[in-house]
């Protein structure tokens, strides 16, 4: 099944995707739902986050042609971590599929980072690893918009990682899915700069459910992102960047400059 | 103005404190709001966290003293901060003022960090630091619990201070502070451990969020976490712990092991 999530008249709803069509539900597929109102065309609708997480982790290195890549970056030797340990993000930076992504005017190297992210369907805590997808309720795609400088010389990934619109997600979950068969692309105005096998990480979905609720108590619509391989390109003004994993669907967004009034700002 | 937030009936609510009762409010402080409903005693009430953050900030490195001693802890040369960059924490891990923290069953040193939360009461980009305190709707006080052998090993803070519990938040959010005359007191069983007035810090309210503003959006009820002074100490199962900061009140915690049974888990 699809979730999607989407505004309806200022409002937002939750609905199956059929085809076409979005089926709209009651209340959200964190909790029982069923059929409630009159269906609309997808085409039509306005497709929000999937989700609202209330605690956003992120796996930072968890590929290994993507960390040597990184160290080259960085100018260090390439480490590869022996254990799942995640990070996080901050929800602020979240935008929906086909939302534009905004670069900040002092920005020198904006760079996307295909990623596929799993949405906690249930509370998990002391999970085994054999019992952790039983916790998933399915999958969406990340763009984990990356500023390089920042990104280098910042002591966090505050602004690296977490500036406005540098997250999107999207464009729905999809719960059917078969982690071993994805394969994730990456496009810049249609030119695929990588494909690459989605679980081959250094440690999967499983383990990091099994890992991290060993000591933090995973709760429904929380999402933990799972990395990017390989290497990334700078994005500019104009662009236009696809993720896409095979069965799920593609997480499309345009690049746009901020407005030249950067000091525009909100009466007080 | 003291807003709480408290548990009635099963449902949270906001509140004013006045003396010794809360008097319900509608909504929340974030919105407009009216008195709605009768006072209660509040050495009746079971106050909860003051807000549920959508984005939690904090300040790793903020005090000269406590970067002096973070760094012999780790056995590394102490290194001032020269710019305003937060870090973040999760949700998942606050815990309210009377809540108790649990000392996972592998933890070797859990020690306090007493620290003053801001909690953004409106909307702000691109904020001026001249400006900064009108976007705050109060503070309230934090206990960054922080596991120092994990501190140590990991490649990030997800455990060593998001573990659960490990983040006690409250007892209320106070309106009316004036910051320059804060002082901190941490007390452990009584005895206090640490006294230092709480706006000596390397950078201030005003700073981090004009800081922030500039490429996150603020939201209401968001949370900036403003780091800790000097040295701490190891807790135990069966101390009490309080961070007192004069005119916002004392936020109070029991320690506890963690039960023998840590392979509970959830059913499936």
């Amino acid at each position: 099944m699809r979730f999607a999530r989407f505004d309806l008249g200022g409002h937002p709803r939750y609905g199956l995707i059929e085809g076409d069509r979005i089926l709209p539900i009651s209340g959200s597929p964190f909790e029982p739902w069923r059929r409630d109102g009159a269906d609309i065309a997808l085409d039509q609708a306005r497709l929000l986050i999937p989700v609202v997480p209330s605690n956003f982790y992120a796996v930072g290195m968890n590929y290994a042609s993507h960390i040597r890549e990184r160290a080259r970056g960085l100018g260090i030797a390439p480490e590869l971590p022996s254990r799942a340990e995640p990070g996080y993000r901050s929800p602020s930076a979240l935008v929906a599929h086909e939302d534009e992504i905004v670069l900040p005017p002092d920005t020198t190297s904006v760079q996307f980072e295909g990623e596929l992210v799993v949405v906690i369907g249930r509370r998990a805590k002391h999970v085994r690893e054999a019992d952790a997808l039983k916790y998933v309720l399915g999958y969406t795609i990340g763009n984990d918009v990356s500023e390089r400088k920042w990104q280098k010389i910042d002591r966090t990934f505050w602004r690296c990682k977490n500036s406005d619109t540098f997250k999107p997600m999207g464009p729905w979950i999809e719960t059917d899915v078969a982690l071993e068969s994805l394969r994730t692309r990456v496009r810049v105005n249609g030119a695929q700069h990588i494909e690459f096998p989605t679980n081959d990480m250094l440690f999967g979905v499983a383990r990091f459910i099994a890992t991290i609720s060993e000591y933090c108590t995973l709760h429904p619509g929380d999402v933990i992102w799972m990395g990017t391989e390989g290497a990334s390109c700078d994005l500019h003004a104009g662009d236009i960047v696809e993720v896409e994993i095979s069965t799920i669907g593609t997480l499309r967004n345009a690049v746009v400059a901020a407005s030249r009034n950067i000091h525009e700002r909100i009466p007080v």
